[in-house]
């Protein structure tokens, strides 16, 4: 068994790119040209025309994107919002991207408790076969438990969510406990206890965090706080964090974290003219070579 | 528009039952007749096989347990644990039920922010077409917005996760503020705002809470704190709590808060001789008794 953060970083370095790719497919946004086309065929419903031209959306990124992304993020809302025909392509999704050599993070932010939590763990990371998944640390310890057992037996990951890159994550994630510690650093605290025994051998482990890069001040504590935690940092992009944002969320050897960006890349074409997937892979590439230059590697 | 709360109290009164009927299928516990029947006919592979062997079990308890419970509550976790087949058992059984006559709340226990939030609401009250749903609190008041829209406009309704019944609950949710009140209690203070511009015609909002059997002293505290909000209560039964550590879970009126079992009821066979549906709705018969009692109602 290799951990999963091994695979991770090992894909860093060998693409040099920290970029993940968020795949949030949203019918509106999608390129004319790929509406148009689906919408002039025969399908049995709208759900069933949106899931098709999402397959085709997704499809021809995934093949184009391959040298500048070491992992897919699919977010589970948007396949869940098509049912069941949209939970089918998110399975598609997973294991045509791991054909292609990216690694995928099932961005489904479950939490549960006892035989539910298990229930969810084997649903992403057995039955879809995600490498990893992000969760929420609500429910403490045993709702985390299935996921971490994965993590040390199986080689799969998860990332806690410990400070989320939205405004009103200060109302619950930064109150002040009477120890003087925010809720979200109480969290990061758990979570170091929860990545004992899935240490991979590049100094990191296959519990990581997810930090939102909204708030780079916090990002660079918590780099400092949790040593040997990987971050998947959100929020790049159209949520408005630049690379430079991000210098501090990088270790002294400018890896040990991954940045997501999903809108930005996605839908790059709304910029300007030219091929939509040419115009993803040329957003996707700007973005790589601006976070390996703010990870002083380039 | 009728509110949720309203649907929800007066199903109350009608059937003279707090029960919610939890949906939570896992195939080794099934009745050994409905596993050997599926197992020996010819299906595509080994989920299909566990999702019409679910289907029946779910459709005859459905069809056999409407005079005991006002709700159903599937568990998401179960379903997506067979991958797409079990997403459209899903939706098949939201439909089935609403058809004959229960609510449905989607135990989905889903948390995002932005477009991802409104997708997940979109996927669970308008696409599957569930009255409420479970919903995770850490992201604060703009992941739930989309939801408070819908139970403001749309009659539909959720329940915040406030304080789970699983033991490592106390990490994060019973970890205490500098102000000296407990993290979930801060969180039911946020869920009162949250409540504002939903409420019914009954005294309660459509914006309910999450609250453990498991802790009936935090129940009873709880209770007090939040007039006005519906509770649903899970942790009955299987995981522990009787009807007496409910008492002060309801208001004056003995009403205010509904009830779920899930494995207590689903899997009451496995206590006993006789028809396995039978024994369902004995349990089923035997909970609504005694939670009315406790209720102060009979």
């Amino acid at each position: 068994m290799t951990h999963f953060v091994d695979r991770l970083l090992e894909a860093v370095e060998r693409k040099r790119s920290h970029v993940v790719l968020g795949l949030d497919p949203d019918y509106p946004l999608l390129p004319p040209e790929v509406r148009h086309k689906h919408e002039a065929l025969d399908y049995e419903d709208d759900l069933e025309m949106r899931a098709a031209a999402y397959r085709e959306f997704i499809f021809r990124l995934l093949c184009d994107l391959t040298d500048e992304a070491v992992a897919v993020k699919p977010q589970l809302a948007f396949y869940e919002a098509l049912g069941s025909r949209g939970y089918a392509l998110y399975e598609e999704v997973v294991a045509t991207a791991s054909s292609l050599g990216y690694l995928v993070i099932a961005d489904a932010k479950r939490g549960d408790i006892g035989s539910s939590a298990e229930a969810y763990a084997a649903a992403h990371l057995d039955v879809a076969g995600a490498d990893a998944i992000t969760v929420n640390p609500w429910f403490g310890t045993d709702g985390l438990e299935p996921f971490l057992a994965r993590a040390r037996t199986q080689g799969k990951g998860l990332f806690v969510l410990v400070k989320t890159s939205n405004p009103s994550s200060t109302e619950i994630q930064d109150e002040v406990l009477s120890s003087g510690r925010r809720v979200y650093e109480h969290v990061a605290g758990l979570l170091s206890g929860w990545a004992v025994g899935t240490e991979g051998t590049r100094g990191y482990a296959s519990v990581g965090a997810v930090v939102g890069a909204t708030h780079p001040a916090q990002a660079a504590e918590l780099r400092a706080a949790l040593p040997g935690i990987p971050f998947l940092i959100p929020g790049y992009g159209a949520q408005g964090a630049s690379a430079a944002d991000l210098a501090h969320a990088f270790d002294g050897a400018g890896t040990g974290s991954v940045v997501n960006s999903s809108r930005a890349i996605l839908y790059a074409y709304r910029s300007g003219p030219g091929d939509w997937a040419a115009a993803a892979k040329a957003e996707a590439a700007a973005m790589r070579a601006a976070l390996w230059r703010a990870a002083g590697r380039g």
